[in-house]
């Protein structure tokens, strides 16, 4: 293919942004996917804090984890991502060069169980004040059911109006596809 | 940067695209400015077949061609990229593996010369035809004047509706930004 698909492209600009030794934020670890994405890109000497309400998730990803031994410099919280400040102020943390978050429900699970905007934007509005300059936050976002409208329309006009100052936000989709495909929005701190 | 800008994102995906040895098509000469990059990425075993209906456009960037010694693999044509079909058949030229548009004026010149939908779509059209599968355009669309509002919309509207078995359409654009900032159409060929 000679264009990405929303999920490589994703992770394409997060290769771009993370360097070893960056700590980073899976804020939606559903399946683990993504963590261990970001675990391999951060390597041994960084740190991947993530965040999901759902038991489930927790536990399977930190079978993933271990089985590929990436468990050491990965931490795993059963809570929502609106905590992502004060844990990292309370332990220490490096300020944050990246973060992923996955909009919708976890693939294959209780489809009750679904984002919502208020905590999503919490969460960007803490990670924008705690990343560094250049700092990355992508955002897939799943709009086929009726929870995911809601939050696309919610985060699409607080993203449009944030300040062109202060960060930039790039949209990527694919516009000619039926069946409301995913699509992505990036902000970059300045 | 973290995330690409418009002009760069384009140009990486053209990048990601063409090999050595391809025949690609400038669609929109202007300056001159991506009938040097794609000369570059072609290589002396490629072809670059550019096209501007301005007089000056062609005469500038044949004197930048051959300042840079890449003007024997480039044929610049004075007229309109609606010529793109008969040109590449009666030549026998290979197929065109990319394209790029600048949609818009030429920077810096006589303003009320601009591109036009119709002709626009009707460039699109034949060069979807003569592509091979994964063959990639960019659009890269101006639209702060009056011309170039009304040629995006023509546009948007005919690349949503593209047959999405014959070819993906990817946007990517700046949602926050003031003054109506360029944005790019991908169209990749299945």
């Amino acid at each position: 293919m000679s264009l990405y698909g929303v999920i490589p492209f994703a992770h394409h600009l997060l290769e771009k942004t993370i360097t070893r030794g960056d700590t980073v934020v899976d804020a939606t670890v559903g399946n683990g996917h993504d963590t261990v994405f970001l675990a391999n890109q951060v390597g041994a000497s960084g740190y991947v804090v993530g965040f999901d309400i759902q038991h489930d998730a927790i536990q399977n990803t930190w079978h993933r984890l271990k089985n590929d031994q990436l468990d050491e410099h990965v931490e795993l919280i059963e809570d929502s991502h609106t905590r992502i400040e004060e844990i990292f102020k309370r332990k220490g943390y490096a300020a944050p060069k990246a973060a992923i978050f996955n909009l919708g429900y976890l693939p294959g699970s209780n489809k009750t169980v679904t984002t919502n905007s208020d905590s999503t934007i919490t969460a960007i509005t803490q990670l924008l004040e705690l990343m560094p300059s250049k700092g990355l936050i992508v955002l897939v976002i799943y709009h086929g059911h009726e929870e995911g409208k809601k939050e696309r329309d919610a985060l699409l006009s607080f993203t449009s109006s944030l300040d062109q100052e202060k960060a930039l936000v790039a949209r990527y989709e694919f516009s000619n596809r039926k069946n409301h495909p995913p699509f992505l929005l990036a902000l970059e701190k300045l």
